[in-house]
């Protein structure tokens, strides 16, 4: 039995290491993005390209989405030469953007609507994640549905969970996830900036809190980069925090909840931005804490005014 | 060649750990404790107990301090019936106790002038790492007399840093592991609060939080305790972060920095403390976050006065 055609719109980072993936393992691939050189990695590698997405409706049962966000979304579903109105009904359309608790909820109610199912699936794992197959991957919508694109998701994802059976529990896991994320990353700087401003050597510091109940995912992978002050090698942005833990707040404000190490961070990686450092490494998130750690250069006095 | 005679100030939790280990692997130990049941229990084990403090000094010529903080250690040392006057020039005093680090670094002078070497060697792992001779020790003072007592420091020691030859940086780097561990456990709270608030199971997202890049140690390890509330079963208590989150912003002041998640989640714990609860495991720093996890119970409204 020959596998299914996969839609996949979104050919960036996160989509080409799911699309090769998917491809890998014998699935046929029906591709969107508006930049051209994108539409033409997926030609080298063996997938087609879809002319526009009412097309890709048309031709696929099972559409995976990777764009950036909720405007992007609303636009591929409902804008001028969207999706919606050529999707059969039946189609799964499985969004694996990091988006707003009550987009993805709304969401879900509307594409119902129309016959179509949502499976709420945003991802954790980054763009090396995506090559490598070992996404985690947090789905929410019916069970059955789940079980439906099950061998779908399985060729990206290397942890599948099924955290609820309404579109939304996806999308509250993820931020919970970039809450912690977020956190601990700009942990890692206050601590390795503070060891810095002791006169601590950090690949000796980086190490010893490396090695047991001061660890972090986070810590471990950003920290290497903090202790060279490596921030040009972006693997992440700055600016994907400020968003995301943006996202965090929304949701905390919304359920009346109070979140104060999370508004920390906020504040520590929207300041880094705002001072035009938005688009270095997400590890620069250090350079709140100091504004040049490493040296001892103190700044210049303010100029007499008289 | 018979192994040299240590000896043992501290008969605590930590302590019995140690002791446990150095009597297995051959050393003679001396023991000194305030609580007479923490010197019969030496005794049971096959070490000596000092009748003093100046008899300990006379006898050892290492002596491990698992004292509780700079108060006690002041008091062992310098107090009435201390061990200065009676240690023979040469001593090591390995200092294992979580202090300030200015008062590790005078210490480290005063005791030099004395001709004992002061080894500033805090300790991470708590009670089972003891028990078990796996403990992290982040050793400061001169290298030779770290390679001297090294054997010593293996028979409780998994991993043993040598992170600087002046004492002070062993204390720094302990508080720098202490505002890690407090920022992450102070983390896990919020977001598993907000997982709950928002209604998503516990356990669930304990699961997907910890299989990947939102993962911290202190996740791992307290947040099954915060998903069961079980805040009962004390391995470390509020009080203890309190204390030690409280080192990190003495610190962090002392350095002219500024460290807003430290800060953040200290009040978390000093909140939690003086409604009561500093006694409780410290993985009730969830509570918090929301009065009552887990109910959907609202407080009563206040009595009206007229």
């Amino acid at each position: 039995m020959s596998k299914p055609r996969v839609g996949l719109i979104g050919i960036g980072a996160m989509g080409r290491g799911v699309a090769a993936n998917l491809l890998d393992k014998g699935f046929a691939v029906s591709g969107f993005d508006v930049r051209p050189e994108a539409c033409e990695w997926l030609l080298e590698q063996g997938g087609q390209v879809a002319a526009d997405l009412p097309s890709l409706a048309s031709d696929c049962r099972t559409i995976i989405s990777f764009v950036v966000n909720d405007a992007q979304t609303e636009d591929v579903l409902f804008g001028d030469k969207g999706l919606v109105g050529c999707m059969q009904p039946g189609t799964v359309f499985v969004a694996c953007s990091t988006m707003p608790v009550d987009y993805v909820s709304r969401l879900g109610d509307r594409l119902a609507a129309l016959g179509i199912h949502l499976l709420d699936a945003p991802v954790t794992g980054g763009a090396a994640g995506a090559a490598k197959g070992s996404l985690t991957i947090m789905a929410a919508g019916e069970r059955a549905v789940f079980d439906l694109v099950h061998p779908v998701l399985q060729t990206f994802g290397g942890r599948i969970f099924f955290v609820g059976d309404k579109p939304g529990a996806g999308a509250q896991l993820k931020i919970l996830n970039q809450h912690l994320c977020g956190v601990h990353l700009a942990a890692a700087g206050e601590a390795l900036a503070l060891a810095q401003r002791q006169g601590l050597p950090l690949d000796i510091a980086l190490e010893v809190l490396s090695s047991g109940s001061a660890f972090s995912w986070m810590l471990g992978d950003r920290g290497p980069r903090m202790a060279h002050e490596d921030f040009g090698q972006v693997t992440s942005a700055v600016n994907i925090f400020v968003k995301d833990l943006g996202l965090v707040l929304d949701t905390a404000r919304q359920a009346g909840f109070s979140a104060p190490l999370a508004s920390a961070a906020f504040n520590a990686f929207v300041s880094v931005s705002g001072q035009g450092m938005g688009a270095w490494d997400d590890s620069a998130v250090m350079c709140f804490y100091d504004r040049h750690p490493g040296t001892a250069e103190l700044p210049k006095p303010p100029p007499k005014t008289h």
